[in-house]
């Protein structure tokens, strides 16, 4: 069986489980104040060009949006958020658990565009009825998208102007942020979201890590930010587990690195789709690559292949979408285009 | 400098991280669907003697605390607990975060008493204004509490009876359970436990794991537990992590084997404090040592021995936590008790 | 000035203030148990031919939806609306603000047809990704909606089948429930709302009353309801003022009665406006009209009528709204029929 | 039967119920618009020398607790009050299902002392743990408390020095100022309370008014009060019910004066208790009177007169109280005395 349903289906980077053995025995201290925590978070600072960032390490990728919009957000406040974005459809209501509602935008292939944002904050504070409605108070973006998509250097300046216009905080989700740093047709750096955004995170679970997400604020984070981390139970003992893993991958630039494994293998896949006359759903330049395909092809290369269902296209078609990770062998893509 | 702060200071047991290794670049499905959680389950269901368990593999102890608890409760209820309890003092109100009161009882060495409780219960359904007063909507208890004590076998069955005279469900945290089931002194039996509760979690984090705790419902999950789990941040993407650990700890008798080096090493610490005269703050039989110190003695001590500053005692004095774990070295209590 | 802003411009009506008064000095216990109260469910119980129903009284309908809705819903679960519904927009986010998400779903008229809701809740449970979704716990509509139009009986009864093929809870907003029943165009009596859904409300405050919404669950509440209303703040001290005025728009056939005033003299304004040449923006039978307006007329026609500013048209044109309640002057239409 | 259980049980004032006919057909804005709301704001500025206050009015006193300190708290935030204070005890957990813990400390006579409070505090910010737990946010007092008793000056200054140098709000529940205000030993004037605190409210629903409660920020509301008011669904749409009731109140003397009527009805009903021979369970200044009767008694007491149980004393005796209210007729508490 051949498999590309998802970029977390291998466990970690060899380094990483590497520098766990190594330093296991060691008898460090909790809740992220061991040294490898320290230098993890010197490294992102560096990476990011921002002496002065912020860095707390959390689990997962639904936990650190539901950790960061909630304690962003005043009681008041929802967020602003692509109708497609992951915190409105795939978190099982985390948001709203915390008190907040998804305000959705539309969007285009997965992205909002500052234009669409300026023109929703316009009419809200146009609207006579607004204070009987959620006032926005955060945006949130992905990037890449949920359908692989980048933003440009530009798009996110902009989207920053409008955030900056309207005083209201810009959040990154980077839960696979180095699919879009080591993409070669981005010209989006690591210092320009540090630089655009209010907040980001840089994603582990689905490049390279175990687990683990890493919260930037590239100027300040909220007081008491960790005690909020605590409080939803977002706060890990062993923060070394988080800490190493980071120190590792921001070490050498083994991150981006082993990102370009995940879009080689994609370049190659979508060229063989290409080459077979597949027809995308849409064009993603990341690791993620959306395909409609045939019901009947669909049955038949799922008995050879774990892809991902998306959605029904129509009543005989369906979009699917196949995965490729910092692990993926360029064999294993060879055996599927042979397939196809 | 030695190291007596906490029971979670070292990395994971050996065993575990070869097999994270071994089993490192297999392509596994997501969200506890692989075979290691299975296998993981199906060794928990055997050891607690309830073939219909249902288990779930959560990362950390206070979100297992918060799931379990934001799980089971209507709007209407709040959970029993001892005035000492980790959820009501040290979890940065979690619990509340989700909407429900932590209702204190007064307690003896940690340990709520059914006589307790049950009075309470009483109490509550008496108050003609009761309908005006948040309800008791389950009891939580932790094994060992959070002073090292141990409930007895028939204390549980005591507070089990009443819980059952009052339908409300009975749950155990503990995250230190190990601690509690390799004791010498104990007569409860994690069959025993799986038999008087209504669910209970088995701690990794602080006995061997790099994270994890497993949550088992001895009879059944409430339904959509999966989804209240992933809603609160705490579904971990690659569950392979915490499955590998649990399987590793359930193989032959790891999890109860590593957790007598925690006991044996406390036992000798404590003899040592005891034969030079020092005062227990409490009379506790597992990996938890609670100490009166003189705040002079306490002072010279810390500069060679990192221990818990636990709560002033009087004017002069303090108390203070020296915690073993799996990992601890007799050596390094030699070393200690040659400084006492 | 003429005012058609809305329909809670006024006061009571007289009959209410008159029974307020004469029992002003009467010694009654609190919080609902007064035999006003019980005497007002007993005729509200008749009305809906529910003898069995449980009849709380609310204070306000954003309240009543926000204790309805987070008093049904499990925590995994949202209230399916239709994008348009107050709910869902101005409610200033109570319904996340209790931990649910609004699911909205495209509407026509305002209204939800059970087409819709079926092929939603049909494609939810195929979607194999579904339990990281929030749960549909609860259908949600408005009857007269907020755009003033019905459902036929048909209608709620094809919606009524739907939720319960998969037993969910079907909850009708009756803020403006008199305009509803009053209207000559409806098929739709109070004993089919009855029969037809989970839980409704009559609405009090925009029908002759100085507030109140009596919530009708024509089978049974759930399990402690008045402690969860004690808990959402919304249990009224003096219930009397409450149970006095249903009593009173229960007794004989006010409620419905001084509905059909609202009713004559929107048809009045609505026959003017058709005469004039306006254009209506939606088609709706009961007491809002909304009626686009160039934005030179609404100028002029704002200097001497009071109405609602609803959405933007277009560049040059606005959606407005006129209203007419219970004490609207037939007098008054006129007059604004001469300004048109 | 003689009514003596609660202060709720009448109506409203009759200059209320006069003012609500007089003014009942005019067509007023809605949401506390209205120039009844207006007026009513100003005469409670005047009354509390502060003109710049804002002000706001809400139903009732859960709702003005729980919108007050969830609007005010950030999430990491829990309130401090006494263990006997009302948001502990009986408004159902409103404050945790906003998210939020009450902090209880031990109190006397129902009240906090500024030792006890600033002992807290001072001992939460030493303990090295404290970014696990919850933070102190606001301290939370009621006056008259839920005993009767009333704070003295020179205690609310003290309390509020200590609030001031920890940057906590101070907020005073007056569900029942009145009866504090107008008792003949306090030496505590609506300035003092406007000068000592940050946000109070002015009890109606208790003091004359048939629901409603002033909320006052002497200096300034936090910013989109409004909406979190609405969220809450606090908000109520006839605001002029509100607006006329408490502009009644506070033209001329009205609030105070009936207010006496209470204390003065209590101090009968006291002396003659006192007289007979009756044990104090708390000796309380204002209408609130808390007495230990010997079973029997109570229930012979019962047959003729309505009182509230409070709680029981021991096992022959229960605590019961006899509130008087500005209604109450002094030959209705020569009765009870005949009784006694």
């Amino acid at each position: 069986m051949l498999f590309f349903e998802n970029d977390y289906c291998e466990g970690a980077h060899p380094a990483i489980l590497q520098r766990l053995a190594e330093t296991n025995m060691e008898k460090l201290p909790g809740y992220g104040t061991d040294p490898y925590c320290a230098s993890a978070r010197d490294k992102i600072r560096a990476a990011c060009g921002c002496p002065e960032a912020d860095v707390f390490f959390l689990v997962g990728g639904t936990q650190a949006n539901a950790v960061v919009i909630g304690s962003l957000l005043q009681s008041y406040q929802g967020v602003v958020a692509a109708s497609t974005g992951h915190v409105n459809l795939h978190e099982a209501g985390a948001i709203e658990h915390a008190g907040h509602k998804v305000l959705p935008l539309p969007q285009v292939d997965g992205k909002l565009s500052a234009a669409v944002v300026e023109g929703y904050l316009r009419t809200f504070y146009q609207d006579e009825n607004h204070e009987h409605m959620v006032f926005p108070g955060m945006v949130y973006i992905s990037h890449p998208t949920e359908y692989g998509t980048l933003y440009s250097r530009k798009e996110l300046e902009e989207l920053s102007q409008v955030c900056t216009a309207y005083q209201l905080p810009l959040f990154l989700d980077g839960a696979r942020l180095g699919y879009g740093l080591a993409c070669p047709e981005t010209d989006v750096t690591l210092e320009d979201i540090a630089r655009y955004t209010t907040v980001f995170y840089i994603g582990g679970t689905k490049v390279g890590a175990l687990c683990g997400e890493a919260v930037v604020f590239p100027r300040k984070a909220p007081a008491h930010f960790l005690t909020m981390v605590k409080q939803r139970g977002a706060l890990l003992a062993k923060g070394r587990l988080l800490g190493i893993q980071f120190d590792t991958l921001f070490t050498g630039d083994l991150y981006r690195e082993i990102s370009r494994n995940a879009l080689l293998t994609a370049d190659a896949l979508r060229q063989a789709l290409r080459d077979k006359g597949y027809r995308f759903f849409i064009d993603s330049p990341t690791n993620q690559i959306f395909v409609i395909l045939e019901d009947s092809t669909r049955e038949q290369l799922a008995q050879k292949v774990v892809f991902s269902f998306w959605e029904k296209f129509d009543d005989t078609h369906t979009v699917v979408r196949f995965a490729t990770s910092w692990a993926t062998r360029m064999e294993d893509v060879e055996r599927l285009a042979a397939l196809l």
